[in-house]
């Protein structure tokens, strides 16, 4: 069922939902789904509908202008999507497959409802995988003296793929400033630790060192400062002492996946809503 | 924050969210929380909204009157309660005391929001437990031969207490049918088991024998179906070959307690709406 | 490392384990684990021990002999394996691709220790995904008017890829009874649901029409009684009265990998021992 | 069942487990439980008996002295206790009631096995649960310009009630570290976060800030580092948008209530060793 996707974020006061929802009963519009938050800490009211797009009279083009001034009226930070328009995500992936294959398989499955233009990797390892989900691989290797070019070249690649999201699938460079504020909201990391722990290289070592019960994954908006974005979505899974870090590893492997797909699965739902470096959740 | 809790089913339409929240906003009503769900397979639609109280110009009374053309519009099955009220909940337990203590540690540190009336055992054991927390104690023992006398002893307490809800914190007895009628979808049984797994006497037992990895808990509204009633809350814990079963009596009380204790909380908030012996769940 | 796995299961009594270890230090062998398990309900004693190959000074026939002895005083059910030679698994589907490809992914990657002599599908649909991995793909139809003839041609392939296990990765037919025995706890299936609730087809319809607000999957090893078998691994995820049947079997198929795959993992690795219908699992 | 307990640790060569087992063997001793542990990356071996009292011809300190030449000889660090000789436990609390009341409601119902001399607290709140336990209230108000009396008069209680162990139940004042190495190993607290994350005040409000999606709570030992000792036990529970920090605070308690629980009772039952500020479990 093709829907609409109204996503809202502004000052909370008296009224909004009530405006909001005779803007949508005036043109009929049937709500499949809706949920709000109000943040009584910091007075920010979020919302989402979801609304079946055939019982409206208008395309998002034609929603969007008669929206607009309920829109300024309530100094809104909005949006209006179409559940018919698929997301373009670009994938970056580096030698690692558990993450991206976990990937391609549900969008093979029909699960993850998105276009994928093509995947970037710094290693040809994963070509014949990725090729035979019938999707372009592009090998793009980061000369370590030099990486600027590299990332000249990965800006270029995203922004010929016309991509409105960018999914860093255990890719294991560090993303320049400015490619980070261009796609702000729209790169999806999955680190392996329960963030805030265990930021940076080696998690899992670092993980064994302390001698933690539980070992986690984050899956985070990035953004310039180093695993410290906006968390989306994260799980954990119990260790023991008799797991060594390359059991860690491999146990890991299975909550880095599941919270990555979680979390991609949320934002290409427009479920996902950024404020004050925290998400809302509309799941 | 003192607030009125406006809960709502009927069947689905265009334009019931509208008229709600249009009618809130005409009273100035200021909502701290809204929920809504579509039921899209038997086209029901369930909605809840916490609105403060201090907002609105009228009282309980004053709201229902000023509501009820809505209400009587949608066909709703309704209800508005003010958190002020607290709901008045018996407890009824036997000998096995972690599920009512635990209930009674919630209640004397203000995490549950009710008045406790009574405990009702038909054991003396938890007497003492009980009245420590300045609560009164009524012990009526069941006669397996003969049991009315002591249902109607019960029926006559728990109606002399003004019972909103009954909780039976691991009483080992089975309530009379018009008990349950008496107090549909307001008597709240935990049972040690995942359900549908394991029903009626010694689950455990059940569980040792059948093998299984995760044992559960479930709290549910009782009907006069044993262990049939719809579902408000279940929780698991793993258990392993080393677990005899009365390792799995222990690590199961720690799931019933808290398993209880979050189904008794969304009920007395009134978050909690049955419909087709299913609930649906406002948290 | 290449280790010999010792796998004991016999009467409880004194001196087993002092019998065993002796026997061990006779020949120097190095154990890097060892796990015991008395079962005090039943007088049974569970042992399982892995031993550095290259401290020994014999191979596996050499080390059945040696042992025989031992194993005879004491009436034990035992078996000793060799890591270095893997396992052959046939994997058994049909359309449902979430568990072949979450496997053959694990496989691929070095994750699951076995060789895979085949795929058998009683559909044509995964054979490119599965030919991808280098594996050979059968396709068996089964005719529901005489389904003789499929599983004969089964049995035959099984028995010419010298299989050791078979893996029902949501294969949709029961194997016939002359199968389950000859492959006596050597079948391990994934059944969709929590065993023992919801046995037999469809049991997220099941679980969706009782209202359970958790649902799981059961790996377990096939015996005659449909879903009834001893139990390997089971896991549950969280469900809410918004998941449509459709969103149910969606989140039981990460559930379903992930339990096969960890049942699976511990079968190859020689940790799960049956007894009385139960599993001790030493992992 | 009365046992004798063996606690061993030691480097890891041949024959440790074949000479204990002869030991045990010889002296016609029923194992009831065994674990063993070799830890591969720093070449240590741990191992754990439980042993039926009656089977053996001695008496702990005969038993102490029969074993000694196989300590010598192995370099062991090691310990054997009988389990008919409760643990003295000391609690202390401030004025959160949480923790305390859940491990006083475990003893009171012979869930934990161990004597409670005397519960220890800055604050005079919980006095009333403490005695109606039958246990004795120490008050021992804490001067924040001079706390060195206070501890020399929690010291001289400690002693006076000859513990074996100090449980912090969320006691909110820093131990001074003559205490922590007078009893090194035996004092467990409990912290209201994920270690290693949100170390020191408020947890909880630095989880909200950070916009975590799960809290956690951590049973350590504790060392003179803050909450840096080795880790015992570690849970989670699920946080949303919707929660406040209030709310964290009350799904913390009942994460923090279980893991404490869990991690006394693992010690009680001499299941943990300690080794490179790590934990080994035997559970």
């Amino acid at each position: 069922m093709r829907t609409f996707r109204l996503v809202i974020a502004c000052p909370d006061r008296v009224g909004i939902v009530a405006k909001v929802s005779n803007f949508l009963a005036t043109y009929n519009g049937w709500i499949t789904e809706a949920s709000h938050h109000s943040d009584n800490q910091n007075g920010w009211f979020f919302m989402r509908h979801e609304i079946r797009a055939d019982s409206l009279p208008f395309d998002l083009a034609g929603f969007r202008q008669a929206f607009a001034p309920i829109a300024q009226e309530f100094s809104m930070d909005w949006r209006v999507t179409d559940s018919a328009q698929k997301k373009r995500v670009v994938l970056m992936a580096s030698r690692e497959s558990h993450c991206l294959a976990d990937l391609l398989h549900r969008w093979h499955s029909n699960e993850l409802d998105c276009e994928i233009p093509c995947v970037i990797s710094n290693h040809d390892d994963l070509r014949s995988m990725v090729e035979w989900h019938g999707i372009a691989f592009e090998h793009v290797p980061v000369d370590p003296q030099n990486k600027q070019p590299a990332f000249a070249e990965v800006s270029r690649l995203v922004e010929a793929s016309q991509a409105d999201a960018i999914v860093l699938a255990r890719y294991m460079q560090i993303l320049p400033p400015q490619l980070c504020q261009a796609f702000a909201k729209r790169v999806i990391n999955i680190h392996h630790s329960f963030l805030p722990s265990f930021v940076g290289a080696k998690p899992y070592h670092q993980a064994s060192l302390r001698g933690v019960k539980l070992i986690g994954a984050t899956c985070h908006y990035v953004t310039e400062e180093l695993d410290a974005g906006p968390i989306i979505e994260q799980d954990v899974a119990r260790v023991t002492h008799r797991d060594s870090i390359e059991d860690m590893v491999r146990l890991g492997k299975d909550v880095e996946k599941r919270v990555l797909a979680r979390g991609l699965r949320l934002h290409l739902e427009d479920r996902v809503l950024v404020h004050d470096n925290k998400t809302v959740l509309f799941d």
